[in-house]
């Protein structure tokens, strides 16, 4: 695949097949946001699902929180956010655009485009300033009685500022989990990677509180079990790599991080990190509340360490689309499939009559879709050349698809084409929904040749 | 039941058994915010897979959409909401507070903490003015090159704007449908009726685009189609009703609107709005655009019009709860149950060792219990008396227990306890799962008796 795809290549697929739209087109477009279109809503919430069945449902340590977007102020204050989550930033005195001073290596001079980067020493550079990323509002109706309010740059704040209450009622005792699937908003400069960077994005974050002894255990063995979860689901483990951040690049609550890694079109870029927060965040809140976040039992009392697996839901589709795209020649045409995993797949089987106009193999196809889809998600398509449903099918990354034809009318059975194989076997009609379980719930787990 | 619940009683469960919290509550809170524990989500994520099924899952007429919650600000110029979404707020000039000037009624004077309403008439209050009701903040990391932008107040205008997109790639032809499900929010001053109204919440809106002949139709067919959805999750029809607004009522983009309201504790209150929208929105995006967006199909062309259910996840989670909420006198003790459909229900069975200290009994019981989860959400729960395990259990609304104790150790036979009819029987072990499974799958739509 490294051979083939591109990000253009991701872009123009999820536009064609509507995956993804560039946000607010009509109105020229806002960057660095998109809109998710049938199957891209499909894809994304299974990839939700899957993490959360990973992470919650397959498990008995940690348990699921929703909490608000908008939190109190304070809670930013506590967390370094208002002091420290900011963007370093130069001005350009002559083309009078803005880059990351960090940066600047990747950016281009606006009087002098070119596809090559580093010219930004051609510009009259302002000092670095800091901008602060979290978006700002307000509270209350009107300005004077308002209270200012930020958009949360990250879920895992809701985690821990609720970790007395969910302590408590969860009746848990370290190490236990508290995993959160929601959207969090940063008010970045980006370079426009696609859905891999966006102002609005969703995260998947769990923090696992520990005994302080137990820490380093747990963070080894967090980046194992997250990094299975990508290879169980199909991406290939020589497009997935695992680097500890240096001492100079650690965040200021960690301790210790690890990125898991994709080596997408833009180069090795961040899936998901790893980090050891240690006592970082209890410690802060429970100073800056004064409500004592602890673990209490009896004798025993200490704060618990966190370790945090964060990954990124946007990314992740992003990352599971590149892996899956590929390209082959079958009969002198260029076939273009996403060899995603069943389990992602927005749609599992498509039904085909292939004669839609016949009224007999209408009415079967019709009846078996109706079945199947009380259990799997399931297209009926008739339109078009079957040849031309296929491809379809393909670039949605439809892992199989059944066909009703005339023979159907004889014997009743169907064919059923295999996306990656290409295999077509005849299957009696009242087997089908069997067969398509059957394989959607076979263990998958071997990682894909490369 | 009506005899029973009160908002009390709901608030109290819920932070009892973790299915709502008060949010940021270690900073004092933050009003009208909540966080969701466990359960919340897990009954909330349940509301919400259901929506998806009726929808979209179970039709072949509508698609699915996520889009962003900071849209172009254009978005809200277009639709009317910067220049007409707000309240109308009088503040009085003696007791320093603010109501809406719409409410005032049912508001009370800061001076005269009372139980009555309408001692406003005490206050000495100013002239109206509007607030609008959008949450502004702004995009681009510094002040002077940044743009004003909004978090979304509805999600229903992320639809329209991708009509176009969606249309064309979904290859449908009106009438068809585009369901959303996500976050908005409304900088209001609320009145404190717990998840019933917050700064942020959910929403489950669809627009159906239809031939402007059949609009009225649709409408009247959505009314009921929703207004079904709610029986068939186990809402009394007694604490359902259909309320059409009167032309006084409509909103700016309304022809007609029917609101299924539900028998709350703070008395009748909109669950959910289905809105006969006309052609205004695509009209007034196209004009503000320059996008037309309308239907053309050969020498068909005409703009759509669009019928609209609009539900709130989050109120319907409320109504939920409280239409299940129960108390009984049973064996001389007070039982709390929440007598949810299996379908929403945030666990489906629990499996309960009798004697956990057994090992024997826990062995068989731990069995039993990772053989169900593989297909339903299971709880297994050894702490404490079975008594107080079944009363749990009750309060958040698992259907079903399954009791592993000393018979079962001489001829593999559990009990099952039945939520509401508290019956119990004996089943074979090896039977438990399809039993549960199948009891699951049951129809259960025909409506609870009052």
């Amino acid at each position: 695949m490294a051979d083939v795809v591109t990000m253009d290549k991701i872009v123009s697929l999820s536009r064609r097949r509507g995956f993804v739209f560039p946000s607010s087109e009509i109105y020229g477009g806002l960057a660095s946001a998109y809109d998710y279109g049938h199957y891209g809503v499909l894809l994304k919430e299974n990839v939700k699902a899957r993490w959360f069945e990973a992470m919650v449902r397959e498990r008995d340590d940690i348990v699921a929180l929703d909490s608000s977007i908008i939190l109190h102020p304070k809670v930013w204050e506590a967390s370094g956010h208002v002091e420290g989550f900011h963007d370093p930033l130069v001005d350009c005195r002559t083309c009078k655009l803005r880059f990351r001073a960090d940066q600047l290596e990747h950016s281009r001079c606006g009087r002098k485009p070119s596809k090559h980067p580093g010219e930004t020493d051609e510009c009259d550079l302002t000092e670095p300033r800091h901008f602060n990323l979290m978006f700002k509002t307000r509270i209350g109706p009107v300005e004077e009685t308002g209270m200012d309010a930020y958009l949360r740059p990250e879920t895992a704040q809701g985690i821990f500022i609720n970790f007395k209450n969910v302590a408590q009622i969860a009746r848990r005792k370290p190490p236990f989990g508290i995993a959160q699937i929601g959207k969090a908003f940063r008010n970045e400069v980006t370079t426009g990677h696609f859905i891999f960077r966006t102002l609005e994005f969703e995260q998947m974050e769990m923090e696992y509180f520990v005994p302080p002894a137990e820490a380093e255990e747990w963070f080894r063995y967090w980046v194992e079990e997250r990094f299975r979860w990508y290879v169980r689901l199909g991406l290939r483990e020589s497009h997935l790599r695992v680097r500890p951040h240096g001492p100079d690049e650690l965040s200021h609550y960690s301790r210790q991080t690890s990125d898991i890694e994709y080596l997408y079109p833009i180069g090795w870029s961040e899936l998901e990190g790893i980090a050891h927060r240690g006592d970082y965040d209890l410690t802060a809140h429970s100073r800056t509340s004064g409500t004592k976040l602890e673990w209490v039992d009896g004798e025993e009392r200490y704060t618990p360490h966190v370790v945090e697996p964060a990954a990124g839901v946007n990314r992740s589709m992003l990352a599971f689309m590149v892996d899956a795209y590929d390209e082959e020649e079958v009969a002198g045409r260029l076939r273009v499939v996403l060899r995603l995993h069943p389990a992602l797949a927005p749609v599992k089987v498509a039904v085909l009559p292939l004669i839609p106009r016949n009224a007999e193999i209408a009415t079967k196809a019709r009846a078996l879709y109706e079945e199947l889809r009380r259990s799997v998600v399931a297209e009926y398509d008739d339109s078009g050349q079957i040849g031309r449903r296929y491809r379809r099918q393909d670039e949605i990354g439809t892992p199989w698809a059944l066909t009703i034809d005339e023979q159907t009318l004889v014997d009743d059975t169907v064919t059923i084409r295999d996306r990656d194989s290409l295999a077509q076997e005849r299957i009696p009609i009242s087997a089908a929904r069997a067969v398509v379980e059957d394989r959607l719930a076979a263990d998958w787990t071997s990682p894909k040749a490369d």
